[in-house]
Parts: structure tokens; sequence; C-alpha cells
């Protein structure tokens, strides 16, 4: 774990002498970001041995670290592997072919008939793309179960030749971590999800992106970032009035938490109040920006706070490259998992659980 | 376009003295390709300009070319780019973030809210898995079209330092091609899906992989690998009995041709006469493996030949690294577009149309 102190420590330390360190530092104080985790020691982070020999790492260590938070997810949800019918692993902090999704059918149990969809290309907005492709699939099959693996260890794309602002604050903001989530076709306790839409701010392709390179991934992040919420405010408004919702009358909201103004701007755009966000926010402060796992994180908080009332509504918003917004609406349903009668009123409804999310289990 | 004897006889040049060249000239003239196409010049092909500057040539020749076959694509079907609700990209030759569905979507007139589903690690088994994954989408939104782009710039991962037999041996068997194909929710002429099915092989992880460098993807090829069919071809009688069928009695196969083996084991297991396999056949030798695209560009000789008698049944498969085959089954269905009866009699079914298909559109 490194803290806020350490971070800003650390950067004076390594830039002393770049003209724009006084802006960065208050760059990476005004994140609120405390604490982050990452997923080797600090000295091996700072080094770079390579593009091999990171994505070795990203490799083992997902290997490692991966099984314990499926089977977390899978315990919370009360299904066995053989159970799942489609694994959705979103991850773009490491490259394998095969991806994950082929060991941990190998290793877990998992049928050899599971769906395999590994996706590497939509960055932050994939925690909410992979939500939203597990609900059309469950869509399509009512009683499929779908297990969602995120895999993120930003600390491993950290490029110490990067030396512009943005890539000295992405330093400071991003941290590591691991998560899974299932998507219950019928019964289960979390967010029936309803809907889901995509929504593409126009011409914004190079203001989140990856140089490749030889030394692998180098992350360009633009200026103008932390204000799309004025851009995409309006398309989250439209997906809940689609669905006859009122995004102020939402009851909650989990929201990919890229930076404090993400929060601070939805709040002001959509007229809701800060509290709305405490899940997101608590994520951020605890543990900077973890990329697609945000919004299981902050699930993961939601569910351990007591969720929500029967039939509170709510929304799930991954936003990343492109620049996309993912988006669900769903109802906080609990099933009577004695009697199962709540998938049996509802069988054209989604159940999404969304419990052992492993950011918790990851170490510090 | 390069031929097979200028292959033979570039490798003859190249590897004079490898100790194994007897072997490596055997297995390229036994491939059966007889030409293949090239993205970019013989000479540049050869050399390796860095991982940065090849992945900037994918980006530069994806972006010049897949608009036309898009738009090709498109026309067959009928549809305008605003009526697409769903792009799947797939392409394991080249690595952007965003993917080129964000670009795609800002220059071609697709809708802002159209779903971005990219696939990178799936590799040659990408095709079937798109056409499964649009299959799933249109049964959760039977109104809805899918745009499949299948992207696939093999050559540019030539690796001049790889001299094993399997390396040596892909050098002279993959070859570039890209191309599109739409699923119609409804109406359209072409393979209707009705089933589709994905199959692991257990533990073979390691035989179809890229090792991941400075100097990009390295294709690893195990040699246990053309004889997977002895393990595949069950699955694909068990998905055709699943559905009432027999894998026997199909009028119809496109499969991933990856290798003249796959087709002559596919025949031998499954006790198919050879004939049945001409579209992929013609794929292989003319194209070469070009990965994700081969189903596409079978189908397209396919739809070239006039398709098949009304309700015809067959089957698509794609075959990747896992060692993963993603299967679909269907009908050959032509709809009377005047009318648009067969979509209103088929309410629950989906119709696939494959049509465009930019391979053959692309330079030799």
């Amino acid at each position: 774990m490194i803290t806020q102190e350490e971070t800003l420590a650390l950067a004076r330390e390594t830039h002393a002498g770049h003209p724009e360190l006084g802006l960065v530092l208050r760059l990476i104080a005004n994140t609120g970001v405390r604490t982050r985790h990452l997923v080797q020691p600090l000295e091996d982070t700072l080094a770079h041995p390579g593009f091999e020999v990171r994505n070795r790492r990203y490799e083992a260590e997902a290997k490692e670290r991966v099984p314990a938070v499926v089977r977390g997810a899978l315990a919370h949800a009360e299904l066995e592997p053989a159970e799942i019918d489609l694994i959705v692993y979103v991850s773009c902090t490491g490259f394998m072919m095969p991806s994950l999704t082929a060991w941990l059918i190998n290793t877990m149990g998992f049928r050899a008939d599971t769906r395999q969809l590994p996706i590497a290309q939509l960055g932050c907005a994939a925690g909410g793309a992979a939500v939203n492709r597990a609900h059309d699939f469950c869509t399509a099959y009512p009683t499929a179960n779908v297990l969602i693996v995120s895999c993120e260890f930003c600390s491993l794309l950290y490029q110490p030749t990067d030396l512009g602002v943005g890539s000295l604050l992405s330093n400071g903001l991003f941290g590591d971590a691991l998560s899974a989530a299932v998507v219950r076709g019928t019964g289960g306790t979390g967010m029936r999800l309803e809907r889901n839409g995509s929504h593409l701010v126009p011409d914004t392709e190079e203001w989140i992106s990856y140089a490749v390179r030889e030394t692998g991934f180098h992350f360009l992040l633009d200026k103008r970032v932390p204000g799309t919420m004025r851009m995409l405010a309006p398309a989250l408004r439209e997906l809940a009035s689609g669905h006859g919702w009122e995004v102020g009358a939402l009851d909650f909201l989990i929201v990919h938490a890229g930076g404090p103004r993400i929060l601070d701007d939805l709040c002001h755009y959509l007229e809701l109040d800060e509290h709305l966000f405490r899940f997101s926010r608590a994520t951020l402060t605890e543990r900077g920006n973890i990329a697609s796992s945000v919004v299981f994180d902050a699930l993961d908080r939601f569910f351990a706070a007591g969720g929500a009332a029967q039939g509170a509504s709510g929304l799930i918003a991954g936003f990343g490259p492109g620049i996309t917004a993912e988006m669900a609406l769903g109802r906080w349903t609990a099933t009577d998992t004695a009697t199962g009668t709540a998938a049996d009123a509802l069988p054209r409804q989604r159940t999404a659980a969304f419990p052992g999310l492993g950011a918790r289990e990851h170490r510090g």
C-alpha cells in the first residue's frame, strides 16, 4: 500500500526540477486518493524491467490472485463453477493470448463449454461493459449465469520515461485491484438489471488511449478528460428517461470514479446529492482509480452496507476510452432463496449478484 | 500477393543451413496454400521496424481498408450505419485502445449509442465467437442488427528471430485479410442462426499462444495443434445432436481452415465428404490461414456460389487458442424482402447475412 503522502514525497524526489512539479503535486493532492494498493513492492514498481518481464509478472500475479476472488464471488452467488455459462474477463493492464479464461476453465472446474469473452480494449469502461454484456447474455438465455472477472494491475503500466503532466498525475492516481462478480439469470440478491446502454462522446478517441511501444502500453490522458461528465451526464439522464425513470430520483448510483471531478460534476449536472456517490467516492479515496474494477469495488461497499430497499432503483456506469460510457439501470432485489419465488415471479428479469469482490483481498 | 513457390524459395534462401529446413519446406508445401495476400510489400514484411512502428502500420492500414468492407457488408445487408446496434471487432494482429470501434462510430455514421465489443484474445476462434456473440445479442434484442468486422494482418506479426519449426511453418501459412459481416435480427438472406456453443479442449492452453515481448507478439504453435480435430470433432457432433441434428447430414460447413489437416481430419472423424469443405478449402488455398477472417471469407465464397436451398442446415466453426472451438448451427434462409414475411414468420429466429466480405477487396 502507498499513501498520498508517500506518493507526493516520491514525486517531489523523483521529479525535482520538473518545470510543472507544483502543478502535478496539486493535481495529485486534489485527487482525494488517500491510499492505493500495489501488486508488487514500490521499488519493483518504479523499475521497468521490460515489457516481456512485466507481462509475465501480470500473468503470474493474475494466476495467483484471481482464483480466490472468483471463489468468493461464486460463494456469494451460491453457485458452483459448473453452473457458470459465460466468463467475461476484463483487463487492460496485461495481455495474454489465450486470455486467463482458458486457464480458469482448466483449473477451477468450469465446464468445457463455458463461453469465453475476454475484453482488453475498453479500459475503465470495461467494468460497465462486462455488466452489460452479462445482462444481454442472461436476457438471451434466461437461466444462464455469468461470471465477471476484472483484473487491473495499473502499476504494471508505470513508464518512468513519461514525464508529461497527464502521466505524472496518472502515476499518483491509479491503483491495483481485482474483483469478480456474478450475474445470475434468476435468483440471488443484488441489482436486477433492467436496461443497458452505451454512449460514445463524438471525436474524443484520442483523449484516453494507449501508445503501444517496445516498452509496453503508454497511457495517454488528455487534460480535457476530467470535464467529460458535461457530455456524458445527458446520456445517463436519457437512458433513465427512456426507461421511464428520472435520474434525479435514483436511489443508488455506482459509477466509475476515475477522478474526483467525475463525481463532483455528476452531482452538478444531474443535480444529485453527493451522498449518493459515497461508495464510488470511498473506492477512489481508499484505492485510487482501479480501472474496470472501480464499479465492482464500489458495488462491494454497497453490498457491505446492506444494499438498498427492495425495489430501489439504481444505475451502474463505467467510463473509459472512446470516450465511452457503459450504463446499466436496475432495481435492488432480494430473493427468498429458500423458496426461489422471486426467480419464479420474475422469469423475464435478470438478477445480478455482485458479491465477494476481491479487491479487499488484495494485499497492501 | 505471394505464391507458394515464392514462399519456398524465400525460405530456402533465408534459412539456408537451418538443420530442419527440409522438414519446414515439406510442411509448407503440404499446407496447400497457393497464394497469400500481404498488407505491405514483401521487403517491408521481412523487416522488423519495432513493435511501435508495426502497430502504427496496423492502425493506418486498418483505417484505410476497413471502411470499404464495412460499407460492402452494410450494402449487402441492406442496412444503414444508423441501424447497427452492436459492432463486434475481432483482431489479434494489432492492439489499439480505444479499439477501432470508436473510430468507426466517429467516422462512418454509426449511432453514438452503438455498443462496442472489441475482442483481441481469441485468435483464430474469434470469427466464430463474433458470430456467436452477435447471435446472442440478437436473441436478447430480436430487432437488433450487429456488424462484425474482422481485421487480421498476420504478416505484421512476422518475427525474423523466431526460427523454430512452428514459426517457420507459420511464416509460410498465414495471410492478411479483412472482412465484415452483418447479423440481422430479422430479414435478410443468409444463415439463420439457431444455436451456438463453445468448447475448450482441456489443458491445451499452451498449444497456441502469444509470447508478449519488446518485439511484439510472438506466435507460438505447438506441433500437436494439427491433431486437435480428434478432440474437437466430438464437440461439433454433440452440438448438432443437442439440436436434434446429425452432423453427418449437414448440408454445408464453414470452418476455420487453419491448415489442411483440420479439413482432412474433420472429414475423417465426422465421416463427411470433402466437397462439403470446398469453401473453407478454397480460402486456405488462395489466402492461407487468415485467422478470424477465414470463416467470413469462406462464407463469402458460399454466398457467391448461391448459398444453399431454403432450410438447408449448416454449421460455422472457428478454432483457435484455448484450444477453443466456437460453433454455430443454422439454416439457410432467403427472405422475400418485398414483404418481409420470413422475418414476421420467424420472430424468435435470427437471420444472419454474411455479405460483402472484404477479403476479396484486399489488394494483392
